[in-house]
């Protein structure tokens, strides 16, 4: 059972934390469509113990860039320590023109400012953290918004487990989106919002209970590690 | 040390078996710079006492399709049993016009007959393998061939592991590749050869040694989800 | 009137030709998901005395490479030949795994083989052509496919017109492909054909009648082009 | 001779327009890479009488959406006009993680506005308009960024020429920009920079003198087209 292995990580004050960036074009209280669909994720994570948050980035002030603090006024910092503790980061997003949201972007962009950073071992900062995505489109684009996010979390250190997304599009052209078109009963991304879900949480129990080892994935290493065996 | 651990494992006899599906358009005998960036990581994982394969795709007879046995004379089933023993699966692919090759599309594409299959605890049958990407080209298209590969990997099963590539690409435009222009000699490419080699071998032991429980990503539990708790 | 044009044409001798090269992965008599909305294009075509050709490449032997022949038995050539034949050139794919199949990406590989030659006047030799694309897919990837498709026949030398891409998917997930799924009456995919093959034809009379001229756009202007004033 | 023509253009009043949007990160009077690119496609357009402008886009106030007005300070009126008034509309990115870079990515969604209206002869009001893309990184992700780029471009209505992107990156990792690599030095950058400078104007002069008729492409016509021959 899920929900004893979860118990037993709150007796051990480990109980996980995720966070997702829902990366809309609209400030609240717009209704987003992809909250909609991130909701989902959520009921998930409630019933396995896990704490987790929305955050709708454009509701910050986060200037274009791609350090960790752009200068005043800048807000990003207050999102990128909720990433920082975090077990789970999950992007969430809508599609426009085939691609993730401008938004979306601009937060990888800002996720830059990590690879200047290392973790306590050497390694990037985000390391031992679980990524996702999670899409809504009216049509197309899912794949290629998926493709780069998952990829571009790999390389700022995060694990991507099996069926770490979850999406919902509807056919060809302009029409209605996630709410409207009734996608919460769509079989498919209701079957990929568990699936993503679940391993989101199975990978961040593994990566918890036993941290990638230190070998061969930092830094320091680079000058030993020419004539390095092993 | 990780021969230390390696060796522990091979005590247990469950040293990682690791394959490299070589989707270059070029049939040996011919010199392929992708196997020449695939032997880099196979040097780090014969350190690690990983007994790993290098397959050339198109030495085989592998027909177009979407199926795991496309009919008489067809070669894909010996190259998927390989994948099917592996618990590191990596495709490695020239670029082409800003794409991952027709080969590793191929190949991508045979997989999809996996889809029909389970393991035994009804997970798709790739499910605790770890998967990666190498690529070379001479100029541009590496982050494609990366996203949409390991993309497709996660979809099909696997985990992805922190910096799970490793690629070469020269300046924009015609020009020498990964070979002919010393590639083996340049810094960033070293660094991620050697990232992506540990990395994959560190998931892979975790994964061996925990595989992901078969809750919330199976079809079984289809029916039975809808008021599942937890 | 553009039948009026069309038969102007025809009286100079200048109806235009196109070709469809049909990427997908079953060889014929199998039935094509992506020929069946080919086949909407090539309606729109006869009524404007476009003389149009859809070749299923599959059907010939066309192996790997980036060269216009691959030594004995390549059937590429008669492909080729038709591509530079024609003042209209269309690759229809079916999508996999969120891309362009591996035939539709061979068929650019394979197009590589045209940079090495020049026309009369030393443009690459598909200049003056007009590029599109037709795709299906049952769910997802019509503007990756048609994005990386529609770059690549620009970069060999196409012109692409405005709304030159015409597909059909349906919402996430398996389910019917176009045929099944009744695409012939899906508004958005009738008015995107009806767009794209007006666009090709319209481009390409402009291009019959004023081909590019060959300042500013040939490898002979190189050397003089340093100090070139305009 | 192009100047010729272009004094030809003059006479009668119809010297082209160019617009190029650079979507830097930066603000002025940060240095831009792109724009250093750009300024060498200028250089060329003097040459032939067009009369162009490099905006950079976050000097404006632009807030993320998907119309062509988001209220009171929304500046995106005006770059919009500019591009309205411009034969030629060239975007000029920077890659950040494999993709163009947000601030484009937002120009492009600003764009959607202009799916809402038309021309005097009811088709987009980008039609007859031709599209480039200018990008420069420093290692990987061009044609990713022309990808995407141009294909929305031509969705949006633009023409693209042949040849119609000019880039320059690096080899694989991080390293120097455009201006400290000397970028403007290198060969393959500066041919590209010629066909794509020259390209859009051919095609630009083509559509000014003929531009596309408003057959098959409007939606008025979508009803009377069920029936419509040719």
């Amino acid at each position: 059972m899920l929900a004893t292995q979860s118990e037993g990580d709150d007796v051990a004050g480990h109980a996980l934390k995720a966070i997702i960036l829902n990366c809309t074009l609209k400030r609240s209280p717009a209704v987003s469509n992809t909250e909609a669909l991130a909701s989902k994720v959520v009921e998930w994570w409630d019933r396995m113990d896990v704490v987790s948050e929305i955050v709708r980035v454009v509701d910050y002030n986060v200037p274009f860039g791609v350090s960790s603090y752009e200068g005043d006024g800048d807000e990003w910092p207050l999102i990128l320590d909720k990433v920082k503790a975090a077990d789970i980061v999950v992007l969430a997003t809508p599609i426009w023109f085939g691609l993730r949201s401008s938004v979306a972007q601009m937060v990888i962009e800002r996720l830059d400012g990590t690879y200047t950073e290392t973790n306590d071992v050497g390694q990037y900062p985000l390391y031992n953290k679980v990524g996702g995505v999670i899409i809504t489109g009216n049509e197309d684009g899912a794949h290629s918004a998926a493709e780069s996010t998952l990829f571009n979390l790999s390389h700022l250190g995060l694990t991507i487990p099996p069926n770490a997304d979850t999406y919902w599009v509807g056919d060809a052209g302009p029409g209605p989106s996630y709410i409207e078109a009734h996608g919460e009963d769509h079989a498919y991304t209701k079957r990929t919002t568990r699936w993503m879900a679940h391993n989101t949480v199975h990978l961040a129990r593994m990566l918890k209970a036993n941290p990638i080892p230190a070998e061969g994935n930092t830094f320091a290493e680079e000058d030993e590690h020419a004539p390095h065996i092993g």
